[in-house]
């Protein structure tokens, strides 16, 4: 065996999460959790790698997936999952005739894509997602609507915008115009509009859809439409004149927000968006996307809609459900953007020195205590010098350290060094646990 | 494209996790990271997949690893981490100059592994780590014994022994006797002595490594040394005789013990138990193993022990460390097996009906009154026959529910109903969060 050494390096899009990553990443996902948890979403977990024709489908287009895909030691065709989603359906056709419906799912994990790393997007990401399956009622889009506005309230995020659509209200357009079956290229046009501008996309739509000008106007003029709940809905109801789905959809939308509005969701953070679709054949029903108003270049960080049938493709039974999924990577970076993470190396609050190797079990002792009254406290493993042990603490920004020699400890006292203030206290031991909760509950 | 169905199902050694198992395998999570974080070991996190010649090292038995292995998209030969450990050298050896040592870490994922699937072994399974690297002071391996300790009790396991070894005790031995070189085909015969027994044990050291009868007697005899520290030392220290490697291991294992004892662990909790190896060539201090009395044939669940140099594969800094690893998914079967585990299919405590759909607004905003007491609880989504509604909350476990009416809402009051007593009861709102409290607080 030669001693030559093995390059440490994580593979091209792929990243270690370093503490002070790690610590508001985990925090996020525990406010996740506990505003799931409160709705009564209850956790789930499945696996990371799945057979490769459940996660692709009939059909499915795997360069769409960037799989990362491979044969295994039994031959066996398998893929690391690339979402969420699939893995659910799979779950529900396998689980939900025990389980019953409605049921309601988190599930927090991590998936694959082989994609093209770029600034912010990797080929591991964390994916966050809740769903009400089993039940076409609004009461569920209502629901939705509220965990992602309490969510972001958690993670104290206020300023943010939840924009609402339905995809019916497309279809109703299209259905007065008699454009029911010509929805893919349209919306496949109509998606480019941020990029190449209405003239473009009126163009596309007419060579592509064989629509007239007048048809794309209207469809365009639909698109527009974004802001106050009923302000839009009024100039909505023109445009799907007597289309009956239009109308289900207009009349979905306005229980939907006046719901949320009674409920006490503010106009600010609740606005319709006729233009979003969220991709092209899986959502049916309401569609959500939220957006940061003072980052809305990072997108959408929390996005769903209703579907009628999940999992069709492992099983008879119709599942319709609604969900939503929070980026919880983007929401990360959008925090670090703001200047809202702290940067701390680790948890602990107090440092408790050896000054005296002989006394461990002492500063261990103590040590526990102040773990006891919830705080964390880690004892510096060596009895090097005193300022050496400081420049630790000070590294990894934990704000309070004690330090106890001969002297304390025939006093039975110890010394509390507020790094942050550069103050020293000496005190008896009922007083420092007293005193640390004090000073950290100021800071 | 055919209307057939793709049949769902999970790989061979692979499982979904519902949410009874789910909901308390987070709880393990949570006490886990609790206790280790009150130690002040910060989360990390590394990729699942790596490149395979780091997680195989040089000479690496691959066959050993049973390692997820393949070619990804960008030619590259990939795997799925089969361990913490690995990752955690690779981690280190690239980021430890700019975190700085002691660097104190814990990592609760999943890794893979292809074995054959047996009762309770697993292709994919989760490994919570803790580990503490850059310092060689025995600090670092008493709290790793207070780890075990304090996470053992957070989780509600009172009835646990945690044995401890030092590697250098038997270097010892047999440095007394001429045979360190022989360490290798010693320890693999000594392993087998619970399954072939001290006879046999006898006849392979004496063919493989070469030893007479009264050596393989000596190192018997040690190695059936177990129980209260002390009295284990004092029958140590005359096969180690004058070997300074196995005094200085006495005098660690001392120490250890002691130091345990004087902080509060007891005698029944720390044994010695001279007979733990924990494999061939990695550990080079103290060992660990962790049993529960009640539950012994489940082998041990939480072991780990002292290394000398964690990342020599990767960097010329030599980083030596303590850690352990509890064994999640052990533990969680175990708790299962002694009836332990409550199965309840979600985290609501209150199921809130709906009677009337006009009301929804009513039904969620005294629903997230109650999230805001901090207890979960869900608006059932449709306004179904109350007897179907409760037959939900029946399924899931949720103890209570709430019941209102046009009757209610005329004299703005709820019923509360208690679904393990049978009793129903109507309350104003601020009594309702009040009683709510109460009745969950005594169950």
């Amino acid at each position: 065996m030669s001693n030559s050494i093995i390059k440490p390096q994580t593979l091209r899009g792929f990243r270690d999460f370093l503490p002070e990553m790690m610590i508001p990443r985990l925090q996020l996902i525990e406010q996740a959790r506990t505003v799931y948890s409160q709705y009564g979403f209850s956790p789930i977990d499945t696996p990371a790698l799945e057979y490769s024709n459940i996660l692709l489908g009939k059909g499915g287009d795997e360069s769409d997936k960037q799989l990362f895909r491979f044969i295994d030691q039994g031959d066996r065709d398998v893929a690391m999952r690339f979402d969420l989603t699939v893995p659910l359906a799979r779950f529900a056709a396998q689980h939900i005739p025990q389980l019953g419906t409605p049921f309601k799912r988190y599930h927090i994990a991590p998936v694959w894509r082989g994609e093209r790393p770029a600034r912010g997007r990797f080929r591991e990401f964390l994916q966050c997602d809740f769903d009400t399956i089993g039940t076409e009622s609004i009461a569920a889009d209502i629901e939705t609507v509220l965990v992602i506005h309490d969510l972001l309230h958690a993670i104290g995020l206020e300023n943010f915008t939840i924009h609402v659509n339905n995809r019916q209200l497309l279809n109703g357009v299209l259905e007065q115009h008699g454009l029911l079956e010509r929805t893919v290229p349209l919306l496949r046009a109509l998606d480019k509009l941020p990029k190449i501008g209405e003239e473009n996309v009126i163009a596309e739509m007419k060579q592509t859809a064989q629509v007239d000008h007048d048809q794309a106007k209207t469809i365009l003029q639909l698109a527009a439409l974004k802001g106050e709940a009923s302000s839009v809905l009024d100039q909505a109801r023109p445009l799907v004149a007597d289309s009956e789905r239009g109308q289900a959809a207009i009349e979905s939308l306005h229980r939907l927000t006046q719901t949320c509005f009674e409920i006490g969701i503010t106009g600010d953070q609740l606005h319709l968006d006729l233009s979003i679709a969220r991709g092209l054949d899986y959502y049916t029903g309401t569609i959500f996307e939220t957006f940061l108003n003072d980052l809305p270049g990072i997108g959408s960080i929390c996005s769903g809609g209703r579907y009628d049938d999940l999992a069709g493709l492992f099983t008879k039974q119709k599942l319709p459900g609604v969900g939503a999924s929070l980026g919880l990577d983007r929401l990360l970076a959008a925090l670090e953007e703001q200047g809202r993470l702290e940067a701390v190396g680790t948890t602990s609050q107090v440092l408790v020195t050896q000054f005296d190797a002989n006394h461990l079990a002492d500063y261990q002792k103590i040590s526990r205590q102040i773990h006891r009254a919830g705080i964390a406290s880690e004892v510096y493993p060596e009895a090097k010098a005193i300022g050496k042990q400081l420049k630790y603490a000070n590294k990894k920004r934990i704000p309070l350290a004690i330090i106890a020699g001969t002297q304390e400890f025939e006093n039975r006292n110890w010394q509390l060094k507020d790094l942050n203030q550069g103050r020293q206290l000496t005190l008896n031991e009922a007083d420092l646990i007293e005193k640390i909760r004090e000073i950290l509950s100021v800071t």
